[in-house]
């Protein structure tokens, strides 16, 4: 694989083209600290958006199969899917309205998607898609077994087609606007996580393991 | 409009029907608190998922038109829109990897979208989503003028088909999971505001001000 994405028509970043960025090691690690994905696709001439836990292996994407009758009709048959990762990075208070905007960085790949078939690949974006969430978690729960392997739904989106769009830093505004009289600048917004809280049938004697304690985004 | 949606074909909840919501209450507090929506949308056979703000106004969702020439493109002519609108509450974990998910709020409104043509309403929608992201700001900032107002492109979805879906609450297990030695419970998460950055060219004779300064989400 090359170090970029070959910009195409459908991912060159066509709004506020100076945002795009097409080099694998910027769309790669915005994939890998988004926690969710937005998964388009259409049926019966109607695009749906659906949310759902994914993961990046190498230069795949896997997602789980979720709302599954209807996303697993949607992607089936070599349709055409988007996958969108999204992250707001901060509140941008220009001193026009105007300029007010976000700071993001956000993933849109496009392709096909195909249905993982064996166990051993399921079981692998399975262990991806936990140890992304929670590293060491794997080893600690019960392994899945072979009819929850059967009943999971896991599609697999290559990684062949995909920009990412970033906006940082502080407002822009007019020239003039300069001069006013407006508080300017940024709100940072982040994900934070709060103290675990024990499932009540959890027996108190098990302790709380330091992923779970000591957990950051 | 009634108190409820009625799920159709499309917004019906299939998988995990016990998280489907109708009510629009339940509908509109999630909208009211998602910062950034996703919509989707087909281009020539290609389902695209574009985040971008938003902001509802009664029994309608305002939206920016972001990545502007394709999302004007894909919406434009009565085309069919998706709306998505998802938020992320904690991570569960389970004793088994199988049954480990997030607990969630997410809103899918299906429909087709129009273009705000008049200056009066897309600058009630920018009030709107100006003071939902930063209630107060609406008046201390510059106010668009009409070259400004040409230049935004605001797209408007009545919200008459939309269903929400709710995860809530402890993991659940197989029941013969509970037996095992695994700690079991939620790691909460949420959204907060750092410390607000003045911009450098924001004169230090400008007080920060107090939706600023007290900003939570």
């Amino acid at each position: 694989m090359s170090e970029s994405f070959t910009p195409s028509e459908r991912t060159r970043v066509v709004r506020e083209p100076q945002r795009g960025v097409y080099d694998r090691e910027t769309v790669y690690k915005i994939l890998d600290e988004g926690l969710v994905c937005h998964v388009g696709f259409s049926l019966e001439g109607q695009p749906f958006v659906i949310p759902t836990l994914f993961a990046r292996v190498g230069d795949a994407i896997y997602f789980h199969g979720s709302a599954a009758s209807r996303m697993l009709r949607g992607v089936s048959e070599g349709a055409n899917v988007c996958v969108t990762v999204t992250l707001t990075d901060g509140i941008v208070l220009a001193r026009s309205v105007f300029n007010h905007s976000m700071n993001y960085r956000s993933v849109v790949a496009l392709g096909k998607a195909t249905l993982v078939e064996t166990p051993q690949e399921k079981l692998e974006a399975l262990r991806a898609f936990t140890e992304k969430i929670l590293s060491g978690r794997w080893d600690d729960a019960r392994q899945p077994n072979e009819k929850e392997l059967k009943a999971t739904s896991i599609l697999r989106l290559p990684l062949t087609e995909a920009s990412a769009k970033v906006r940082v830093g502080p407002p822009e505004d007019d020239a003039p606007d300069y001069a006013l009289s407006v508080w300017a600048g940024v709100i940072p917004l982040g994900v934070v996580a709060g103290a675990p809280i024990r499932d009540e049938r959890c027996d108190l004697g098990i302790p709380l393991p330091a992923y779970a304690a000591n957990y950051r985004r």
